[in-house]
């Protein structure tokens, strides 16, 4: 794939700018712009930091200056969080500056639909590019990129790094996507919100994702992009090297509608961008949730080719429903759970008994409630057998700490993620939420901390798992 | 609709039970029977209560009584915890002693498939008909009975007492319910987990809950019921008076598989099943989530024939993707979300101005970030028009407490709630999951314990809300 080297270079001054400048910072410490300022440092941005505003003076012990000039050494990105009307003058002292590029928090213009403000957005692109540096919205949040230490959208906290390279037409989803990503363990390489996208639009970024050696796995929110042709061109060769998960809003006319007024995109037939991002080989995903739990398995699994599951559930108790559950959540994906081997089947007679248990696959564990070494022998042994791919242990935490108490059900957990590290066969765990949330979110985060992917449900776990196979089944190769 | 009066009379003496016996405690407290024990007497439960075993002694300061003879004052409920060996002599001292009904925990039976436990199966229910008593089980949980403080399986906690009468082939769906429910504000007038079902099935307690003046809402999870043609004729006749929602586990091979090791259940075809249910005026769930997000609209908004939503997003930001997401989540399970008239539009604008926002429906609040009365004008607003049936708050919490922090984030949430009691409108609220998992908790409490009902997601609002309205829609009455 051939990348345009000049575009890659500009990105990555951009992701590891040496020093921002952030206009609209002021001596009023509630002022976006000063929080902005002030969330940069505290994430640790290792880099100069500046605030800029014409009337000078100094905020949250920074000093800030009166304009790009002023500033005494040379400043790569500049985060603009100016009233709309400022825009211009500043994109030129940009130019002067000699900067790398801007983003605009700075909002009013193309989704407003107004001529005069559609025109400045387009005069914005065009001074830009005159100038040889890059613009990132405007109407967006911007960039992170954590491992450099610039936090999204002014945050004081980093996201983990990791592999996922995130880019959107929402500024808001990113943000989510980030904080979910704190609970349940996604780690980001980059992130960009793109917003009205006047200059680096989404096939920009997915040419830089692709390039970008830290960014293994590609996702996108989309709502109608301007670049729509050249995106799904750049989808098609990005997916070549690296999985590309996207999620598109607008797929309904209410939605598209409300696409409108957010990006001033112009929606088309969600069947055809169905069609087309399937030929172009994406992953689609239909919401952030969705999105989170195929990113998620791809992060965790990275080739998952086929799925075979095996079952594991009623650890303590209720466990014949749960099979139940698990197996119709499975079969309406398209999912195998294949019956048992005559030889498994007999070595789980042999570890949990024949009364009351459910001996295919899910099985069905309640047999032995507490019972630590059982669960765990059932869990080598399955992960033994040559025709089962994936093991999903299925855990209602709840009836956990009704019947074991809470520090018997942590360490019942000490011990599945101990023995899951031996295991050359991928696990994942479902929790679904109910009535002890607490102490479900502190088990989430064990598992999560051992490398453990972790579902609130087996529809869920089972939709993602789907998605992923699918995609390999199609004879992608990254 | 004709009831049986000896079957409702029948089942009042067993969930307002005067006192309980249960069979296989002993001195051994870890034992399941002593805990059933202790739990039910922790639970707070007013009648007489004895332990049962032929070694005689004493638990938890309880007395244990070597058989149901000895036991000086009458016994209405049984909960049997002994062996399956020993059945059927229990059921001769039931017999003796007058009881009104047994539960069997005790498992075994019909679920082996072998063909002696079959038999034996048979003979307790021709031995519990020749006596006048009734079965619950085997192989279940058995009942509980809130208001009348019977906790569920020997809990030592009891769910809120209601209006929702749950029935289940699954005892640990019913657990799994009643947990959810001390979370989202689910009530409950009775639950059973009728088990293998021997004597009495979910066709009797279908029958009882709609009878039952405390029952407003029947719930059922169905494996492969034996007695299929009564209960879909009984789902008829409630229906007529009470919403039934339905959820059939088994509906694919795989999950089939599993009830038969489970219940014993031979699956009928999903789509058979499916259609009788649609026929019998049912309200068909896919899952667990799925069937309590159903029952929670239906317990807090009633009877709900329209659904023309309004939807308010971006409080303090990220409202753009926010308004897509949530218009197509609700399009997609056909629910409208009405553009808005002029009149409301123009106060939209009054109230939030024009830059940056999305002023259709969904509407954009966030260009007025932690502005409160803002806020509650655009809900009182949007409550007065008469084009709008429903309401829907969609709060990202994590964003709220980034940018407010957690005490202004409350405040803004109690002064929605007070807001809300104002309105003659239905209101929901979606939070969906993120990174500050605790704070989101502790404001779905807030909101639950003010009367409204919290959503995870806006897919999964949309989809309860669809499936109430279409119930109505269909001419249901109740």
């Amino acid at each position: 794939m051939l990348h345009d080297k000049d575009k890659i270079a500009q990105l990555d001054a951009i992701f590891y700018a040496r020093s921002i400048a952030v206009a609209g910072a002021s001596r009023n410490e509630s002022k976006m712009g000063s929080l902005w300022l002030k969330g940069i440092r505290a994430a640790g941005f290792k880099g100069d930091l500046y605030g800029l505003n014409p009337s000078g003076g100094e905020v949250f012990g920074m000093p800030i200056y009166p304009n790009l000039e002023a500033i005494p050494g040379p400043v790569d990105l500049v985060i603009s969080c100016i009233p709309r009307t400022g825009v211009l003058d500043l994109l030129d002292d940009c130019a002067a500056k000699g900067i790398k590029g801007i983003e605009f928090f700075t909002a009013g213009f193309r989704e407003t639909a107004e001529p005069h403000w559609i025109e400045v957005e387009k005069e914005m692109a065009r001074r830009a590019r005159r100038s040889g540096f890059r613009i990132i919205g405007p109407n967006c949040i911007g960039i992170s990129c954590p491992e450099h230490a610039i936090p999204y959208g002014g945050s004081t906290w980093l996201p983990a790094a990791g592999s996922i390279g995130y880019v959107s037409q929402s500024g808001g989803h990113v943000g989510k996507m980030l904080e979910i990503g704190t609970t349940r363990g996604l780690a980001f390489s980059k992130c960009a919100s793109m917003g009205n996208g006047c200059d680096l639009g989404g096939a920009d970024f997915l040419e830089y994702f692709a390039a970008d050696p830290k960014t293994q796995i590609i996702a996108m929110y989309l709502e109608g992009p301007t670049d729509a042709r050249l995106l799904l061109d750049n989808i098609r060769k990005a997916n070549s090297r690296k999985p590309v998960v996207v999620w598109k809003g607008g797929r309904t006319e209410a939605g598209a509608r409300a696409t409108a007024g957010h990006t001033g995109a112009l929606a088309a037939s969600p069947l055809v961008w169905s069609g087309a991002l399937a030929q172009a080989g994406a992953i689609e995903c239909q919401g952030l949730d969705e999105q989170a739990d195929v990113l998620l398995l791809l992060q965790q699994f990275g080739r998952l080719e086929r799925a075979n599951v095996g079952i594991i559930c009623g650890i303590t108790d209720g466990g014949g429903g749960e099979a139940v559950l698990s197996a119709d959540a499975c079969a309406s994906e398209g999912i195998t759970v294949p019956p048992l081997s005559k030889d498994t089947h007999a070595r789980m007679l042999d570890i949990l008994g024949q009364v009351g248990s459910v001996l295919v696959n899910p099985i069905d564990v309640s047999q032995r409630p507490g019972d630590i070494g059982a669960l765990l022998n059932v869990i080598e042994s399955l992960a033994s057998t040559p025709y089962l791919d994936v093991l999903v242990i299925y855990e209602n935490m709840d009836i956990l700490i009704r019947f074991l108490g809470t520090a018997m059900a942590m360490e019942l957990n000490q011990a599945v993620i101990k023995k899951c590290k031996t295991l050359s066969k991928p696990v994942l765990v479902v929790l679904p939420p109910g009535g002890l949330e607490p102490d479900r979110l502190e088990a989430e985060s064990q598992f999560v901390a051992a490398g453990i992917p972790v579902y609130p449900s087996m529809d869920r776990a089972a939709r993602a798992i789907a998605s992923v196979t699918r995609y390999y089944e199609r004879g992608n190769k990254p």
